[in-house]
């Protein structure tokens, strides 16, 4: 059908990839790499050796990646304060890049011509994996079956499997009524009852939080400490990326903290309804903020929120290896260099409660000029007349022209 | 020492403002008008009448606003989800337009030729009054007596007052610790404790809403409807804006929703912290969002966001009656004819939950393409690789080139 | 091969679109109507009713757009002083969606199910042209036939031509090197030697205008009048928007404004190299800026600056039928109100010198105030020390915290 | 009057920066230190010195600054392509920043309290130049004494200087009657005829170019070289920073390049009118856009394009020793790493006309995906199909629900 005679498959031992690993076999008479990665999907990576095995396949990659998926992607992306249409925190986006490196990284080691994936025609994350493939090796084959073949339900899948001898413990046992996705940083929920977006989610959908009616009745207190914009310690204990999103997932999702219902806009063009879990996330968000709000200059921090939709919607539409990301990430990047110190903060009931922030070195609150009291003169207030006056000069010039 | 002769106060019968009457008729031997509006600040106003009386003033104006305060300056910006800095709602903001705006009406109605505001010469409210009465009346004489006096201190004013016989029922009893400022939008707090921006603020200070710990355990649910971005009813009974917010403010702080503690950046120059409570807004802000969600096309959706922190910019300095505002504006509300529909949600202890979100006549979400399921061609998935293959173009090229 | 019965072909008479029409009757079996619109491309449109009746067809379109064309379209783009990468001022984008437009309108009158264009797979006007129709009309199918069929070259056409009797007439004598597009705002080259972005285009490429140095060694002196943004007389004398733009290409050609050499990134992803002549629109470009620079307030003027860019990406890439190019639509015609007055200038080998502008109306340059004489107090020099120390603050509390 | 002691001057050597200088040692009882430097203006500095010391001035510093004006600021603002309003080069703007850093030095080197210019109250110039001071050195005091003394015309300053003794010969002979700033990136005129916008300048009143009617016949063709970003030699011959700007003054004057008359906005709140020659810098800013037309990626192009105006407006405002500045600067040079290459123009009477350009390294133009001819596969037409169905896709689903 075509020269494909290596193909390397990003393989989660679930049903889906294992028809993929099939099928490819079958239409391509190639090879298959299967690639499986830990970026904290909170499921074992392991068992998928054994069924790739089990399928044949020589070459097997199995890999922890969740520290470099924190350190390189998730912690960049807080940096810029990323929010997707006002509301997402790109927990699905920012998984793509690092995954479409590894294959590809991959490809070179076992001498592979394509790449495969089960994401389907419709949705972002083909996109996002496939513009980073292109960017990392502008001459990969990509092979995307749900784009190419007539299946189109779950039960052509089954019967298909059964066609093909697909192990029966693949099958796995109460399917969710959701199409998910997890990682470190979220999990999502799609689909079902979700697609009338009048509807709301049943409770027992949720599973890396509980409600707020659930939380604890006593808050929790924590202090962040933040070096460069990022989060290196918790409560005084050092800790790495990974470590700190972990940890901040298990406190917040216990007190409540992160969920999302959404409508959301996919960048192949319909409008499509997300519920999101993001608990340790969504906590670094509002704490970065907070270790912003005293160390960035005030222009610094506009030029930051004008700039912050057009990052998010790069992240989103799959534009993390791209020239101009990097560009911005240049310029967020350096504005870090300050925003070091702790925030305090409460979880309680859904609630995150800043309480406190403060930073030794880079702090540009001044309590002498801000103060409602006498001020010694660090502030001259006759200075805001003409202030305002100038200020004001074009206004003034307007209406006296009779606008 | 100057040819003033009769000069509008903003006067809200408190000592400050009561203190400046007198100042200004010793310094310009002038007669004042005093200007008592009612925008839902949450005190009487009447009781200014007989307090302006005993200062001998002859010409009172003391109106309710607030109906026009909500529908002509809240409600539009809330059309443009304007948050500025990440956090604020500008409820101080978008009250002094308002306020600008009659007081030069009512120099005009009087034959006065100035206006005068108890504002700070540290704070934003200043710029944002003088910017409008300059904008409104170019040729307006602004006396903004903390700018000019000596007065540093509450004990300076004290004995003023004594000194020039202005009623002792002028001093309130037990003095708040904080600057507040109130209106149908927001309560805000700053001063004290709050100029350490370590310090918590005490649970006594907030006036508005109760803490989620002390919620009710039993969540509110509520039905929004919307016409052209605008609340008109809630739970399916008409109300005006004004109504609107009153009522959200009531339900929202009774559920502990709407405080906010942070650090921001005056357009004076430097960093302050404010404590806000802001119930009724809050919810406006995520619901109007939730709203747009369904409605609105993804990239004026996008476009907005990308306009939207300078909008807000714009009204936190003070330029709520700049050309440019009304530019935006006039953007803003030309997006804002499809959003149309109802909002389903709930409040809990902090929270504010989307529940649903429909719109019979304008919705862009189509289950049919959204879908997971089978779409019976309404979506063609081969699509797909040709828009990532473009989409991939340059930078593959650029990947081939060497980069 | 489908179900279509009748298509709308945008038809020039020229051979590509001869060939197309055949090739659409053999692919589809269906009825064709042809489409030719004079947009001022300098050739006559009616000689393609005779080429079309030779080749069968019965329904023949041949209108008139100009008038339409410049005043609906190239005037609302001028009021945004759009220009593409710098330097490209969008004359073949600004064409298309007009085009589509009424292609979608005759396929309504004529019961027809589909448009055919011949534009090549390789370029922005396909994009433009189809994301015009679908926007129009959401159900309508578009034929592409240089993206179906096997044809890749004029060797290819001409045996194509030969085999199916498509009149010798059709093919045009001597073959321009270029690939050429042409309407009233401008004209266009791609192709050929231009191919390599080091060579020069010779000479004789260039149809529109004469070279700088073959220009008049007398400038020509013009006065434009601005009525809300667009020209409405030239030297006194009352134009349409066609006659304006016709009379400007006449006499800026004619003194060798208005050529450009340039490389751009189109949509599709790859970069081209264009040379353009657009010799009244380059005035007009520049003319409206200076009618801006006396009447537009300046936070308006930069608000226009700032989107601009965006505004002419939209453009070039085919997003006329959007909704967010006409909210922004919205925003700039409302700038324009106040773009009222006169503008001189002259033209001279290339240049275009503005020497003068006024407006009797809106005129926002005060004299007394810009003074470098004594301005009687119109301005108060000490006002700026104020205006300089707050907007200092920021900078001189960072350079105190040692940064 | 104050405490100052000893204060730097920004001396010119003229008659005002002369009474400047009496009028500082008699207000202040202080000691001057003279600061005059070479950026390019024209004239020589030396004489400055005689002058000084004629005055009693002991402490005299005269430097030349030019290549560190073209290398650290005029080079770095190119690469951003800054235009302010669409025509203005920032000519003025770009030098005060180095003046204000050179002056906080010498104020550290010899130990005196304050800096003081001769730039008056109603220009950007006092802000820029006080702006950098106060970020450089955040407790300095700055002397404006435009904005402090009575004197407002120039009679008043002659008299002055007779009753203070200074120098006869510090007058000149024949005044000119336009306000005029030099230095090697631009010439500007102000004042006089031009404060009526409707007039055109004298031809006499230009300086540094010949009008094109009086340029040469012949055109002159230059190839320029960049390195990452950077003019590094013109014709194959490597220059300076300063050496290229010279030598492009003196080649693009020559050839009537490089003039502008515009009305523009200042910071300080009205509309003034200009003119301005900048004949080097007219083709830098063209050139550079035609060396990044070929090498940079368009995304990059872009998000440069829609920063532009905002950075051109950063150094208008005299913001270059903001953070804000800064950042941007981080991300502009990051992306000027690929822009290497040649660019080859010829100048003619007024015009320069680019007639090649070509990057060894770094060229994204791909003539093999371009080219009209058959591409052998390179791009594959039908996926254009794709791409324009999904980016049409919103529009489609908004059209058929009755948008």
């Amino acid at each position: 059908m075509s020269d494909i005679n290596k193909v390397v498959l990003a393989y989660s031992g679930g049903l889906d990839t294992s028809i993929i690993l099939k099928w490819l076999e079958d239409q391509y008479q190639c090879e298959i790499v299967t690639f499986t990665a830990d970026i904290g999907q909170g499921e074992e990576v392991e068992p998928a050796r054994a069924k790739a095995e089990a399928l044949g396949v020589k070459e097997i990659y199995i890999e922890d990646l969740c520290e470099e998926f924190v350190r390189d992607y998730v912690y960049p992306m807080f940096r810029a304060n990323a929010i997707y249409e006002g509301e997402y925190l790109l927990g699905t986006s920012i998984a793509r890049p690092l995954i479409a490196k590894r294959m590809v990284e991959i490809v070179k080691e076992t001498g592979a011509d394509a790449v495969s994936h089960g994401a389907t025609g419709k949705g972002n994350d083909q996109v996002r994996f496939e513009l980073g493939a292109y960017a990392l090796s502008p001459g990969i084959e990509v092979i995307a079956p749900w784009r190419i073949w007539d299946m189109n339900s779950r039960e052509d899948l089954l019967a298909y499997a059964e066609k093909h001898n697909i192990p029966v413990e693949m099958k796995r046992g109460k399917q969710s009524p959701y199409s998910m996705d997890a990682n470190l940083l979220h999990i999502s929920y799609e689909g079902g009852i979700l697609e009338d977006p009048w509807n709301e989610p049943d409770e027992e959908m949720w599973r890396w939080s509980v409600s707020p009616q659930n939380a604890p009745d006593t808050p929790l207190e924590l202090t962040l400490d933040y070096v460069q914009g990022d989060i290196v310690a918790i409560d005084g204990e050092k800790m790495t990326p990974a470590q700190v999103l972990r940890y901040l997932n298990k406190v917040a999702g216990a007190h409540g903290v992160g969920r999302l219902d959404m409508v959301e806009n996919r960048y192949v063009g319909m409008k499509s309804r997300g519920c999101y879990e993001t608990p340790g996330g969504t906590v670094m968000l509002k704490a970065h903020r907070a270790m912003e709000s005293l160390t960035l200059d005030r222009e610094v921090a506009h030029l930051k929120d004008d700039l912050m939709a057009r990052y998010a919607k790069l992240v989103y539409n799959g534009y993390w290896w791209s020239p101009e990301r990097q560009a911005l990430q240049t310029l967020i990047d350096e504005t870090q260099q300050v925003v070091n110190g702790q925030v305090r903060l409460k979880l309680y009931k859904g609630n995150i409660i800043i309480i406190g922030r403060q930073s030794a070195e880079n702090s540009l609150f001044s309590e002498a000029i801000a103060t409602f009291e006498d001020d010694d003169g660090a502030y001259n207030q006759k200075d805001a007349e003409g202030f305002i006056k100038l200020n004001a000069l074009r206004l003034r010039i307007a209406a006296l022209s009779g606008r």
